[in-house]
């Protein structure tokens, strides 16, 4: 896979974006290692390090993630006011993640704590079936509305993280296109203001350090659930995915 | 199961948040033990005990059914203002009962003595059944409005139950993480002050504590009714899922 | 089968509903016996005594069918002030007979006589039928409310008539707790202030007073009509169904 | 099958209800004979006769068609003020009529000449057909409406015709009382007020009266067009049917 | 198949109509014989000669196929002032042209150059695919008015031509009547007030004259298009349809 | 397959002004070729050169996508002042990357960074699946909205720069016409004023000229995403298809 310039480094500020974000929110999951050595369609990949293995999200957790994953997008509108079609999965997970809070986990005030969508699915062996809402157009507006602020502020936050963050932004990013792959010391180090050793990896695509990451099992249990689609490595903002 | 401090924590206010209303509510089942010793996905389990036998509902043993499968929840909100994803089941369970009480049992003043949405199956053999709303959208959103608002109406009772009885919640509390396990005998005993022997089962996850309740055979009729989605254990409040 | 002394008190009163309605409505198919000996699921049930085969149903002796339909709920509603959820047969029966005389018989003044909802079904061998409504929201939403001014007529009919014959009521409901099976002769008698002679049956569940009513086959066939779901005894109002 | 003289009566109204609303149309079938011998599940039967073969039909005789249908219906409510499930097929076969006047042949002024709901329904061999409308709720509210309209005139034209013509419906339907069956002949004979041969047939049930009418071959295939759900006998008018 | 005058009448003067709509539009495919001897359920039809092969539609043409379609029922309006079931295929036949034009081809202003309800079908083998409309209600809502204001345009038209030409319009017709066949060059002779020779078909039913005429190539391609339901005889307007 | 002169010029104008739309814009992909030698249903194709590999796609690229691929109708409007059903295939790719970019890449300001209509597909093996939209009429309504707006800016663009470019459009046209065939430095002569040598190929059909030009990869993986019905040559604007 041919990648141009101009790819890499919308990319590399893509992951940067996901990277700071999930930074600077106590309650995201520490970023473990980021990269953009191509791997499947994913131009670039960010993986995190659960502190502890959960087993319930609170909402405040759950808020945190719609907004590192929205912070890919948010860097490319940030620095080059333009959008590419990479941050297609990340849209979709926290649209997916919003939608549950507001459906399944009543975190809407709104909306209160009612399921919503959680219809009779009777299974006839061997037959389909049909899932229909069950609730009026009235209420799917409501829903619409809520799933749609949430997502939204998550936005706004991710973008003024950035914008209050431009200089580590642009540190970051630069760096990681220097060398690829940054891990949570590295990325530390940097921010700090600290040297580097000279980068090894650069233009070696060494395979042991891209090797598939594990997706923590806790993230694997919160996408699994049924219906979120459940992309391959749910926890990893997949920067800039091929299309 | 590797359980955080912080989510057994919460797990035993979620779970004492169920009791604690279930008791102050005359027509609720009584409660009959409550554990935050994890089984299945389970953090935590309330279960309940039925005076006799019942083969019809009440509307007000239903609002007490909905208030303290919200109870949980509200104990979250009250003492730590925040909810997790562990209410799923309960906010599920709570929206299934009210929606039946509206479009099946007659029990909205507003929506009148009929049947909403039980519309002509015919099962051909080997065939598929869609079923479909035989009602307007606007009587679609009377019943939305009415669902809510008995919920609704469940979970502000609950909270004000749990406020006014802040005290009791956080010593039941603060004892059920203490023992992990509390029965009936030692809920009241605690409520009226009085000491209870050494806790022998701490850290021993005694295996005779923690099988498997019996639901009530009442219970599990109403669940099994059709439209809802039969829970594993439905009379008990699993108050903490792991998702 | 083992019921509640409180279960069988209002189980008593619902059926006397079903069966004092009826004896007040002339339209009315005449009472043929009533018991709150538990068969099957239902705890109680009434049954009826058609005067001649009839072929076809006035509107007069719908409207009377679904206000003897609502008699148990009405009794539960003017006696104890709750309601159960056994009288969701009930609902669903004079839900559909509303249904239909505003649907296919083209007895709403507003809606006129016109079929609704009786769209082109194609049966292709081997495959399904979807049905669909083919008619608009706006159409949806009058159906809905000439159905729910029907349903509703009839509840504050068998509730006036009810209050009307308090006594009387009171006066049924004892001896049938008493007697636990009263046919059409006791009633008119008890009604009459007769004595009666002294119950034999009670505590005894004699087998041959409780075999199954013969289901009156003009009734069966008002019932099959496709749209319609049959249940079992469809001219018996079984009072508290247990769930 | 025993028939009430109740049922008989109306029955007779009814059937009589059809064949002067006919005769007072000139666009109408001309009737050739009613009767109120029960023949599988009708009570009565009305039959026409065409006057020549026709391949297309006009607006006109569209409208007479459906006035006559409610003929029996409006007789009910003319002499008795009352209605019966009898008259559902004549309401259906009305309705039909209607709505592909307006959805079919272009011949309502508002919709214009336009098909509606003749979408694309494309076979694929041994798999399902969906059928889903293709316009708008608005377009749907306006197709109502125009059907409303069609039917609700022929209603009221229907009533208007009996109420003028009150004599000869209590004439003709006391003659079909006692005679059972009345042909064209006879039908005329007694609106000129001539007397008539003693009746033989009454009582007697002559098989070779009562045998299955032929159906007019261009009453079929009106009736036959895809989306009418083709009665046994279309073009006969069969008063009050044992639902 | 026996056909009344009157029946005979009208389809001379509905394919009358067509003819001379089109004959008055420079944009119609020119006509290029017309009979009224009955084929099929067809009591007349038209059929039309392409002046060259065509691959791509214009507006124009599109308009002008619409108008002449709508010819048929437009004189039955002009000279009878009524409708009959037999333009039912026309209608049908405008009808989903218009719509292409609007959905499909871009040809609305207010629409768009949009593609409606072109939405995804997957075809997963031996399984079913189920068409949903991609769009809201309130953009079905503006198809229906610009479709609908696309065939009145043509109606319109159609009636305008019919009555600017009213004197030709009865003089072919009643030619039309008397041979039963006219090809273009009788029709041209006609309309010049030029003689006739004898008419040597009446009433031979001549097979020669009514075989089955092509149907041109560059039609079929038109309505094979999917969405279509493609009638037997497409570009032929086959006036008054048996029913 | 014989084309008429007029269909001819239609298709060189329609093809001139993809690659007129094209030229202008420099986000497009460059212009390979454009001919107008019929290949298939298609009566002309222009396809373009990737400079270099994509993997994701800027919300510049794609807003020139749709604009060049609305060039082709654009010209037909500006020359003819009409339209033809060829642009069907143009229309509809501009919309399917229009809903794209509002319904999975977050490119509309007014519907935020959400995913709509990217619902829970569970695929149970063997069986069916049926995708609802999930979300409301309103939300529906601002996603037609916002597509509507970006493919209407796109043709308002591509009429804007023919219009601007009206000579070049007249000149590249006439050339075509001429020599059937044009690639990219004969475009870029022309447009120079410069000479061209004779053209050889007019009238021949050139086997060798004509064969399929091979679709860039890169546009084949955007088309191919699941909700692009994907055309057989995605990334080549053919012209006037014949439909």
């Amino acid at each position: 896979m041919i990648i141009s310039e101009k790819e890499k480094r919308t990319t590399a500020y893509h992951e940067i974006g996901h990277v700071l974000v999930a930074l600077k929110i106590p309650e995201s999951d520490p970023v473990h290692k980021v990269t953009i050595i191509p791997r499947g369609r994913a131009l670039g990949v960010t993986t995190y390090l659960p502190v502890d293995e959960k087993h319930t999200y609170s909402k405040e957790y759950l808020e945190a993630t719609i907004t590192y994953a929205l912070g890919g997008r948010a860097a490319e509108k940030v620095v080059f006011n333009n959008f590419t079609t990479g941050a297609g999965n990340d849209i979709e997970k926290a649209t997916n993640i919003a939608r549950k809070m507001v459906c399944e986990w009543g975190m809407s005030e709104k909306l209160g704590p009612l399921a919503y969508g959680k219809n009779e699915e009777e299974l006839f062996l061997g037959r389909e079936i049909t899932k229909h809402q069950d609730y009026s157009e009235k209420t799917a507006q409501d829903i619409d509305e809520e799933v749609r602020a949430i997502v939204t502020k998550g936005r706004n936050r991710a973008e003024k993280i950035l914008i209050d963050n431009i200089d580590e932004l642009h540190r970051l990013s630069e760096e990681l296109l220097e060398r690829e792959i940054l891990d949570a010391e590295e990325i530390s180090k940097i921010l700090k203001g600290e040297e580097l050793p000279p980068a090894k990896r650069n233009g070696m695509h060494n395979n042991s350090d891209t090797k598939e990451e594990e997706v923590p099992e806790h993230v694997k249990k919160l996408m699994e659930k049924k219906n979120i689609k459940s992309p391959e490595q749910p926890n990893t903002d997949k920067g800039n995915d091929s299309n």
